[in-house]
């Protein structure tokens, strides 16, 4: 491997990679609309329960919350996921969980025990644009398995793991966000959730299911998730509270099966996530603060969906098309023709609303006729506004841009 | 690169580095007076002064604190490091700054942005075992130079440097930590600072610079960091709230010139450290909390040390030398002979005691001469009843054992 070279040839190597800056805001003219980032609604983030919880445990708890934690993470946080995520007759223990940072740092986690410079991953197209950033920093090949409006191509994916098969390349893993999809909004059916586990094990390779949105179901019925369907075999599923509680306190998990978390546990050197933030969120949960904050923002989320659903119904019938997502934060907007990126991002700056370009989720390219906009940051408010805005952007460059 | 082989083997190649299990902990008859592990003084853990610094974020800034708070950082703190970490007329600035999760996760940042597998790294030897644990994951070549009693031998390192260089081997960086060194607990003279930089403009490497302990100085002058001495051209410092405030916080840094900063920041995938966490700090600071905080553990460190050395002069000086240190947590002791490290636990945990045996900081072997005690944790009643216990575990294993 590379022990030539200085340190600088590294750097400059590594640059080829680019940088991953989220672009959450445009600078325009009036006070932006924001449909850019995947930010929860900021009314109700649950800022003096919390407040309550985290005074509870540095009164009771101090050197437990304020000294190291240990790599696994607080034990009664990891029962409380454990009992909570139990479903179907599998049941889970502490022991299949580790607490870390936030699903981005799970998701890295995942990449530094099994990506190798030059190993290959199968990737959604599209997928999080975040999690593509930290699967290329691993230096993985990325391959990409088209989204179609009804999920993961599954014959494309079959093909190309033929394909490989043939070069002798193994993939070490699928990474997939089966449920309100970002970019897309749509959830994998059963069906195609049986067919992927089946490939997992004709080909052998891992599945890494993203659950950053699960709990925030608005209709329709909750489908088993492929770690429960494999029961844990070669499902590696990985959570967050950023989207339920706060993204500000940086804490997730990974769940799999004792191998692979003791793997991740005892290889781990960064001391483990925050004591102090995992017993204030179990405290949380024990003062029975999270599921009505559940159910509270689940009904925040649905009526956001359904005003911009509803303005968009009224306004951009013409322009676009899209199909409502049974939870989340996104809608996905496809665009009669292809659009400009940097056009869509100037226009909006001007017109002061901001959308993020379906193009930056793609792995090869693609995406100019799509539009993700995050409904859960805006208020009801503001989406109404925004909505109007984002008809007359998309009406100046549709009207300018050639036909598919 | 290893494209082939399926995730299994992975493991199985990745589970040949070993695992990192600290071992604070020995189980005993009766409760464990523990020299082990570097953690802070319990009872001085600032927790109300944290938790009003808490509450105070949480009601005057709690969007900010609960959202997203960027992979740089909370700027506030930044611009708090900035002018806390200026000395001798280098001026640093915010954007000399990246905060993240301790300084165990900032020597991670280090290593996946310089470490391919099979790159080299030369380290002191002894060094802290969490830091060797880190730079191996990485699957780093690692080279030790021999740290004398009178600090690192800068003859061997020379030769060392020689030989990688007929290698063609460009080490990737040098990691050092410089003030009240984990184990050892002795500081870098300012002569061996610029010779270790020299070395570096050489044979064109970076240095890690870990000031994890820097700060808990309780005698004698401060030496001129390398970082400052070399004006950041070529060394990363890595620093942390963990042992002046509290682990559980999970809050460090990495200080490098704006280049540097600007990979780290844009390369980072894991969403940012916590904005309230960091927040809380910056308040805490502001508030006036920290230097009088600071100066209080200081004391409290200086007479924990004080006490140790005084015991173990009247029971322990025909067993081990020792040298003062003038910071830190740690005392570093040489036994007149080798003893058994799996003995050492025994018997420790038959008198009650644990201390860590010193070939869990040595990379080749070694160090069984040797024992560090960690002075910062435990009571003062505990530190003497704790060196009876030293010395009686000692006595015996000294007494069966060979002489070298």
């Amino acid at each position: 491997m590379n022990s030539n070279g200085s340190w600088k040839d590294k750097l400059a190597r590594r640059n080829h990679l680019g940088s991953w800056v989220s672009t959450l805001r445009t600078e325009g003219t009036r006070p932006t609309i924001s449909f850019g980032g995947g930010l929860p609604d900021p009314a109700s983030l649950p800022t003096e329960a919390l407040a309550k919880s985290i005074n509870y445990v540095l009164k009771n708890h101090s050197e437990a919350a304020l000294q190291y934690g240990g790599t696994e993470g607080y034990e009664g946080l990891r029962e409380l996921l454990a009992k909570k995520l139990s479903e179907n007759g599998t049941t889970l223990k502490a022991s299949n969980f580790v607490i870390v940072n936030g699903a981005s740092s799970a998701l890295a986690h995942a990449c530094s025990l099994f990506i190798d410079p030059g190993d290959t991953v199968i990737l959604e197209d599209p997928s999080y644009s975040g999690s593509i950033s930290t699967i290329k920093f691993a230096e993985a090949k990325m391959v990409g398995v088209t989204m179609e409006p009804g999920g993961l191509d599954m014959e494309m994916l079959g093909k190309k793991l033929k394909e490989l098969a043939k070069e002798k390349i193994s993939p070490k893993f699928f990474y997939s966000i089966p449920n309100f999809h970002n970019p897309m909004g749509s959830t994998m059916s059963l069906e195609k959730r049986k067919a992927l586990l089946e490939y997992a094990r004709e080909y052998d390779f891992l599945i890494i299911e993203d659950e950053t949105y699960t709990a925030l179901r608005f209709d329709g019925n909750p489908v088993p998730s492929m770690y429960i369907l494999d029961k844990g075999h070669r499902v590696i599923q990985i959570g967050t509270f950023s989207k339920t509680l706060a993204p500000g306190l940086r804490l997730g998990w990974v769940m799999g099966n004792e191998e692979i978390i003791e793997y991740i546990t005892s290889r781990r050197t960064d001391m483990g996530s925050s004591p102090l933030i995992a017993r204030a969120i179990a405290q949380f949960i024990q003062d029975g603060h999270y599921e009505p904050h559940l159910a509270k923002v689940i009904d925040i989320y649905r009526r956001k969906r359904d005003t911009l659903i509803a303005g968009l119904g009224e306004r951009c019938a013409n322009l676009a098309q899209w199909t409502a997502p049974e939870g989340g934060f996104f809608l996905w907007l496809n665009l009669k023709k292809d659009i400009d990126p940097q056009m869509l991002r100037q226009a909006g700056a001007e017109e002061g609303v901001s959308v993020i370009t379906g193009s930056n989720f793609y792995l090869n390219g693609g995406g100019k006729d799509k539009v993700r906009m995050a409904f859960s940051y805006v208020s009801q408010n503001q989406i109404e506004e925004g909505v109007v805005r984002v008809d007359k952007v998309l009406r100046r460059l549709l009207s300018s841009s050639k036909s598919k």
